[in-house]
C-alpha cells in the first residue's frame, strides 16, 4: 500500500499504465548555419503554438475556460520576446544547435524562478518546463505520450503530470491518477477536482513499486494506492465504492428542493462561475443561482481589454442559461496575483494590499465603464446583480455607484433597454468594510462576503505564503465575529448577505453560518447538493445556539471542537 | 520667490550658499594591466570604507544610530561579491580602466533599481548613486564638497543632498538648506527634521534663479524661498522667526508639568526611540517615559545576531537614561519591508502579510530567547515593560508569554536576578488583535495600538504604494471604531492603553483619542511638548462628546471636518 496526498475524491479500482517519462540527452552541437537553426526553432515554436490552441479548446470544453487558462499562459510565453528572444540569440552567439540552446534557456529560467521562494514562481518554474519539453520533443520529433487516445480503462501512473497532459485525458478511460510528485494545490490535483477523476498525488519514490498492469485500488480520500489487492481488500473498496455511487444518487435526488432546515429556515445556495459556460454545471448540481460570476476570464484569455460586445454577450449567456435564477456578476477584480500582460501596471511591493480590482476600476473608469454598460444592456436577459469587489469605504461605493447611473443614463439617451431592478450590491472582504458594515449596509441591496481575503486582511497572513499559512483560519474567533457584525448590520437595514469565499462551502463552516444568519451561500457546483443535504438535516435553532456560543471562545481551535462536538 | 516641498519646519534668513554638483566625465581607457587596475579599485574601495566608517560615527553622534544605519547600508554595499565583484569583471573582461567598470555596473544596478516602480526600490537605487560617486571621487582624486567646515552661516542651495552631505552638515553654519529634486521621504528631508534644519526640497528647475550670495528667507512650514526679499517681507519673516523661537521657549516651559486637561483628564505623554542614546532626547522634551522603544537597530547594524550582552547593555542603558520612568520595549519587528542580511527569510510576494515579528520570533526560538534574557537581566535598572509585536490570536500571545515564563525559570536558576513587576504587553496592529481585545485584554498587562499598521491592515492599503496610499486614513472611522473597541475592551479588565503609531502624534488626531480614553501617547520626542500645550487647553468632557459623535458619521472626509469644527 502506497500512501501520497489525497487530491481529488473518489475510489477506482482497475488496471496500472505506467508512463515512463522519456527525458531525451540534449547534446552541444556546433552549427554552420545559425540562421537555419534558428529557422528551425521558430518552426517548432509554431508547432507548439497550434498544439497548445488546440489543447487549449480541449480543456475549455472539458474542465470550463479559467482551467483552460493555463495554456493562455503557455501560449503567451511563446510570444515572449524575452524567452523566444534568449533562445534564437544563443543560437546565433554560440553557433548551437536549437535544442542545446532551448534547454539552457529554459534551465536558466526554471533556477530563477525555483530560487523566488513562493508557490507562485514555482508554478511559473513548472510552466517553461512544460513548454520547454514541448517544444524539444517536436525539434526531435519525439510524439509527447498522449492519455487522449486510450483503449482501455486504467488508472495512470506517472512521475508528473504537466497541465497538458491532464486537460487531453480521456475521462471515459482514465478511473483514475496516481503521481509520485505534486501537491493538493499544483495544477494537476486541481485539474483532476474539476474533471471528478479521483487523484492521488505526491506518493514519492515508492510509486516505482508499481508495475506495468497491476491491478490497482486508488483511493481519493484516504490518498491510498493498494497494489495487488487481496479479495476481502477488493471486497471493501467495491463496497465504498458503490456507496459513493448511491450517495451521489441520493445527491441527485434534492436537485430541485428546497434548500430548508428541519425548523424551516431556507436559505439559497448558488454556484461560483468563472465562465458563462459553467452555469451549467451550476444548473446541473441543483444550484438556486450564481452568487459570483467572476469576470476576469473575459480580460485575462485577451491579447486587448475585451469590448463591450465580448462582454455582453458573455454576461447575456451566463443569464440566460441561469434561466431566471439570480446571477451576481462581479465587477472586474484584476491585480492583486492577477495580472494582465497588456495593462501593466508596475511592480508592487505588496500587490494585496495595492492597486487592484475596485480601486484600479475607479481609477480606469474607461474600463469601468465598458463592463457596466454590457452588464446593463445584458440585464434584460436575466435576473442579475452586480457587486463590486474591495471596497473598503463610503466613497468608494458611492463613485462606483455614481458611475453606474452615468452609464444608465447614457443608456437612457441612447435608447438602449435595461433592466431597473439590477440590485447592487458589495464584497466584503476588506475589515474596514465589515467595521462600517452598518454605514455601508444603508446604501446597498445585498453583502457578499468574500473570507478568502477577509481572513487574509483580518489577520495580516498571506494564504499563499506557506511559512505563515497556519495562521490563516476561517475559525478564528475575529473572523466569526466580522461575519456576525455583516450580518447582523444588513439585516437591520433589510438586506440580505451571501459568502462566495472557500468558507460558504466548508461542510465544518456551514453550520455555523447558518446560525450566524447567512442568507446565501455561494460555493464550487460540485459542492452544492453536499451542502443541501447537510442543511436539510439541520435545526436552525441549535445551529444559532452554537453560534453565539463560540463567539465568546477565545481560538480557531476551541471553536472547532465546540462545533464538532454540538452539531451532529 | 520659488515654491517647493515644505520638509522640514522652521524659517531661515541667510546668505545663500550655492554647491554645483561637479559630474566627472567618465571615458573608456583600455588598460594593459588589468590586474593593476582592479588592485586600484580595491584600494579606493578600502578608502571608501574608511570615509564611510567616519562619516556613520558622526551621523551617529549628531542624529542617533537609527539614522546612521543608511551608511550601513553603504558599507554594506561596499563588501556586496555582485556589487564589487561586477566591477572587477568587467575591468577583467573588457581590460578598462576602473572608473569606467564603475560606472557602467553602477548605471545597470540604478536601472535595475528605478525601473523597479516602488519608492523602496528608488531609494537603493539613490544609495547605489551615492556610494558609486564616492569611489568615482577617489579615484580620481576629486575632495567631495564638504558640509563639515564652513566659514560663515549660510543657507545650502543645491541639486539633491546625499545621504552623506547631511550627515556631515556643521549644524551651527548650516541654517537651513533648498534642493531641486527630493519629497517629503527622501532621506534629506528626514534627516533635515531629525537635525532639526528648516528645508525646502523638490523645487525644481526654477533653483537655478538662487546665485551665490543671494539673501535668502526659507519657510520650511510653507515650502518657499525667497529671493534678495525686500524689507517688508525680512521684516514679516524675522517676526515670524521670533515668533517660533518665543513659542519654542513656551513650550520649555511645559517640560516638566503634567500632561491634564482642563478639567482634570491626566494622560501620559512618551516618546519612541530606536536607540539608548534617543532616549536622552525623551527627557530633553520632557517625556514621561518611553512608549516604544524598537529594538531592531541591535539587529540592523550587525553583521550577526546581536549576543545577549550587547542587547543587555543597550537595554540597561535606555532603562537608566530615562531614570525610573517606564519604557516600553518591543520584542524584534523584523521581516516585512525590514531585512536582516544575515538572516534571509526568502522573497514573499507580501512581505507585509508575511514572515515577520512575533512569527519569526516564535519560529525562531533561539533568536527570542536571547532577547527576552538580556531584556529581564537589563529589568533591575529601572521600570521596564516588554510588548509583543504583530499578535493575531490568543495561541500567540499564549506562547510567547510561555516563553518569557521559560526564560524567567532559567534565569532564576542561574540565580541571576531580574524584576517581578516587568509588565507584559501587546501591540494592537493586526484587526484580528483588535475585534478580539476582550479576549486579549484578560491575559496582558497593556495594549499598545500601532497605527501605522493597523490602518495598512484594516483597509488593505499597502501606504508606501504611491497609487492607493490616498486610502491610508487614520480618521477612516472603521479605523476610529477599532481604536474604540480596544480602549473599551482593556478598561473593562483594567488595564491601560497606549498608542505608538504617528497618530498619537497628529495634533489633529490627539482630541479624538483622548475623547476615545487613550491612557498614553507615545510620539516622536519633538512632538511632545506641542501635544502637552495642546491637551492641557482641551476639556476631556468636549473630546468625549466629539469622539462618540465621529463614529457615526460615514467618511473620514466628514469626521475632520466635524473635529475641526468642533475643536478650538
Amino acid at each position: 500500500m502506497l500512501k501520497g496526498i489525497a487530491a481529488s475524491q473518489g475510489i477506482a479500482i482497475g488496471k496500472a499504465l505506467v508512463i515512463k517519462e522519456v527525458k531525451p540527452e540534449i547534446k552541444r552541437i556546433e552549427v554552420a548555419n545559425a540562421q537555419a537553426e534558428k529557422e528551425r526553432f521558430k518552426s517548432a515554436v509554431e508547432t507548439a503554438h497550434k498544439q497548445l490552441e488546440k489543447i487549449k479548446e480541449t480543456a475549455a470544453r472539458k474542465m470550463g475556460e479559467d482551467k483552460a487558462q493555463i495554456f493562455e499562459a503557455h501560449i503567451f510565453m511563446l510570444q515572449d520576446p524575452e524567452f523566444v528572444g534568449a533562445v534564437e540569440s544563443k543560437i546565433e552567439s554560440e553557433k548551437v544547435n536549437a535544442e542545446y540552446a532551448l534547454t539552457e534557456t529554459v534551465n536558466m529560467f526554471v533556477s530563477i524562478f525555483e530560487q523566488m521562494d513562493n508557490e507562485y514562481m514555482r508554478e511559473r518554474a513548472a510552466d517553461v518546463k512544460d513548454v520547454g519539453g514541448r517544444i524539444t520533443n517536436i525539434l526531435l520529433g519525439i510524439e509527447s505520450p498522449s492519455l487522449a487516445e486510450l483503449d482501455e480503462e486504467c488508472i495512470v501512473v506517472t512521475k508528473d503530470l504537466t497541465p497538458s497532459d491532464t486537460a487531453q485525458m480521456d475521462k471515459e478511460k482514465v478511473l483514475a491518477f496516481a503521481t509520485e510528485i505534486g501537491g493538493r494545490t499544483s495544477h494537476s490535483a486541481i485539474m483532476a477536482r474539476s474533471l471528478e477523476i479521483p487523484a492521488v498525488v505526491g506518493i514519492g519514490s515508492t510509486i516505482e513499486e508499481i508495475n506495468q498492469g497491476d491491478m490497482l485500488v486508488l483511493d481519493g480520500d484516504e490518498g491510498i494506492v493498494i497494489i495487488n489487492p487481496d479479495e476481502e481488500q477488493l471486497k471493501k473498496y467495491r463496497a465504498k465504492q458503490q456507496e459513493l455511487a448511491e450517495l451521489k444518487k441520493e445527491l441527485m435526488q434534492l436537485k430541485n428542493v428546497e434548500t430548508i432546515t428541519l425548523d424551516g429556515r431556507k436559505v439559497e445556495l448558488a454556484g461560483n462561475i468563472g465562465t458563462p459556460q459553467n452555469a451549467e454545471n451550476v444548473m446541473h448540481n441543483g444550484g438556486e443561482g450564481v452568487g459570483l460570476f467572476r469576470t476576469e476570464f473575459l480580460y485575462m484569455d485577451n491579447d486587448n481589454l475585451p469590448t463591450e460586445e465580448q462582454q455582453f454577450n458573455a454576461y447575456k449567456e451566463a443569464l440566460e442559461k441561469m434561466e431566471g435564477r439570480p446571477v451576481v456578476i462581479r465587477t472586474l477584480d484584476i491585480g492583486g496575483d492577477k495580472k494582465l500582460p497588456y495593462l501593466p501596471i508596475g511592480d508592487e511591493m505588496n500587490p494585496f494590499l495595492g492597486y487592484r480590482a475596485i480601486r484600479l476600476c475607479l481609477d480606469r473608469k474607461d474600463i469601468f465603464k465598458t463592463q457596466l454598460r454590457a452588464l446593463f444592456r445584458a440585464s434584460v436577459y436575466g435576473n442579475m446583480k452586480i457587486m463590486f469587489p474591495m471596497i473598503s469605504s463610503l466613497q468608494e461605493l458611492r463613485e462606483a455607484k455614481n458611475i453606474v447611473e452615468e452609464v444608465k443614463a447614457e443608456l437612457r439617451n441612447e435608447g438602449i433597454p435595461y433592466s431597473d431592478d439590477v440590485q447592487i450590491g458589495i464584497m466584503i472582504e476588506i475589515p474596514s468594510a465589515a467595521v462600517i458594515s452598518d454605514i455601508l449596509a444603508k446604501e446597498v441591496d445585498f453583502f457578499s462576503i468574500g473570507t478568502n481575503d477577509l481572513i487574509q486582511y483580518t489577520i495580516a497572513a498571506d494564504r499563499m505564503n506557506e511559512k505563515i499559512s497556519y495562521l490563516y483560519d476561517p475559525f478564528h474567533p475575529a473572523v466569526l465575529r466580522l461575519i456576525k457584525m455583516v450580518i447582523d448590520n444588513a439585516h437591520k437595514e433589510g438586506k440580505w448577505v451571501g459568502m462566495c469565499g472557500e468558507m460558504a462551502g466548508d461542510p465544518k463552516a456551514i453550520p455555523v453560518l447558518l446560525g450566524l444568519g447567512l442568507d446565501e451561500f455561494s460555493m464550487s457546483a460540485s459542492s452544492i447538493l453536499r451542502a443541501r443535504k447537510l442543511i436539510r438535516n439541520l435545526k436552525f435553532e441549535d445551529a444559532k445556539r452554537v453560534a453565539d456560543e463560540v463567539l465568546n471562545l477565545g481560538t480557531g481551535e476551541e471553536i472547532r471542537k465546540y462545533v464538532e462536538e454540538n452539531i451532529k
